[in-house]
């Protein structure tokens, strides 16, 4: 083993040491007493964890009895690994470090518009990963049952338009409801393409066919639909925006997210009837100057509206989330 | 800034840099092309991430510049702060690492059982961690409801035995019901002591007193009551064991957990009425192989009983986790 050790006057010492094997690992001494050792191992995931265990027990023993019971704390970190095919770290909307159970890459494919990943886990089943952005999984009912209003809404016989929904979700859980017309638009067929073929909990069949009963999908861009739909004054009970959280945009007019997001709620409105109810997922709840800024939007709308909000645990978010409901306020007359 | 390099044979390369400021960084080429770049700084929280961020931009630019659009796949994981006073790590019980929205150590304090910490999550408020267990925070409704038969019960008039139990979630819920009488057997005062001041959406003001109109709250090692109990043939409707997930024993007769924990089960039975149920947690769902063992001890009891499992979704655990029932079979006759 090589060992490299440098000096700091002001900031300890780092010794690194160096094996034959490719490993090597950091000796970290801070003046106030923090000791960090972190050793990076080049095994397969099998090999890897046992190894570095083993090495990391010895270093623990070996310190407890340098310092003689005088260690405060001592925390041992799960292995990260890094350069795997799988990759099992997929950060919060809020910027935490989660690893989750991945074992298996279902779906891998560039379209024209977004990354798309469907990641097995073992908990949470399939999960639809736009991006890199945890978009949902097949244990998620708990997400489509919010952005349907949480079981308090009758679709009975309702006029439904759902504004991206890809994984075809919240279109499974309305047309059980017997509506009179569901129109979804998503704008990438890829992602209905994999959801349709490993989302299958989430969305049954219903996205076998672009077109049922009482449903349609139209893959376009849902912005102007939304206006075609505005023109030719077509109102809906309820709009249901299930666009990612950045919406991927193929119109010109916007100068900024905040500007797309407050045209789509903007268009919505137009197209919702004096009674209709929209909802949306908001953001995590964490991100609180976000969500101020999202109900700042609803605050620059055409026409006056009223808003509440829920927060929900979606179990493979690992954050809790918040879901809006927007409505037309009434007039005092 | 000071170079080192390591050149393995077979291994690729290694060049530890060091600054003078007291960070350092580990860049390690592998021969089939992975690049891993760690970058360890002593900043404290402020600063610490966007000096990180700038380097870690720089460093990807110009790997970018390097190679020609040939990288394949670049992935940053947010920054893992350690040395803290706040510790935000705190991994599943399937092993996985998840960083937690801690900001406060609320308290802090070993007992003669165990180290008992309360430690408050942005999004999950309060949450109870006991040696080093994420237990249950002020969110997690949602465990206590699962431990109570999932909203399907009537506790009215009934009588109630909860094993531990301590930061007062069952207890608070139960007394809500109307029941005869909830005894409530926790080994640890200092537990009661933490949550009645500091998990108080959890139990309200039920552990203000350790007595109330329905209900006593014992601080007892659970066994030796459990034994009176059997011998004085006092008998309950519902039997919640919400101990730990390996229980704190004092008892000498246990030979492993599964014994102690097989005895919990027997002894809870012999004072479970005929119609009676007993509720307890399991374990997390990926954790197949102890779910499995506890099973089987469920076969081993000195009555036939029957069972059946929940998954549910408890907020602040960051998995999904198991629930049992469990009833005495009814004999054919």
């Amino acid at each position: 083993m090589t060992e490299t050790i440098h000096n700091w006057e002001n900031h300890g010492y780092l010794a690194t040491y160096v094996n034959k094997n490719g490993c090597f690992a950091n000796l970290r001494i801070y003046p106030h007493g923090l000791v960090l050792v972190d050793a990076q191992s080049s095994n397969d995931l099998n090999e890897r964890g046992e190894e570095t265990e083993q090495l990391l027990n010895k270093v623990e023993e070996k310190m407890k009895e340098l310092f003689h019971r005088s260690i405060k704390r001592i925390k041992r970190l799960p292995v990260i690994m890094r350069g795997d095919a799988i990759d099992r770290y997929w950060p919060t909307a809020d910027g935490r470090l989660v690893e989750y159970d991945i074992d298996e890459v279902v779906y891998d494919e560039e379209s024209a518009y977004q990354n798309i990943k469907i990641l097995h886990s073992k908990q949470f089943g399939n999960i639809l990963i736009l991006s890199g952005d945890v978009n949902l999984a097949e244990s998620d009912l708990a997400y489509t049952q919010a952005i349907m209003g949480s079981g308090k809404e009758d679709y009975t016989d309702k006029e439904v338009l759902i504004l991206g929904g890809g994984d075809g979700g919240i279109l499974y859980e309305v047309v059980k409801m017997k509506p009179k017309m569901v129109t979804m638009v998503e704008i990438d067929q890829m992602v209905i393409d994999g959801c349709r073929k490993y989302m299958r909990k989430t969305c049954g069949d219903v996205l076998d066919n672009l077109k049922g009963e009482c449903y349609q999908v139209l893959i376009e861009d849902c912005i102007p639909v939304l206006k075609r739909y505005a023109k030719e004054e077509r109102m809906f009970d309820y709009v249901i925006n299930d666009l990612t959280a950045v919406p991927i945009s193929t119109s010109p007019e916007e100068d900024s997210t905040w500007e797309f997001l407050r045209m789509i709620l903007d268009l919505s409105m137009r197209v919702l009837k004096p009674d209709g109810k929209y909802f949306s997922q908001g953001n995590c709840v964490n991100l609180t100057e976000a969500l101020s800024l999202y109900e700042e939007q609803l605050g620059r709308l055409y026409c006056p509206v009223e808003f509440s909000k829920e927060v929900v645990c979606v179990p493979s978010y690992m954050e809790l989330w918040v879901f809006y409901t927007i409505w037309k306020k009434k007039s005092d007359i």
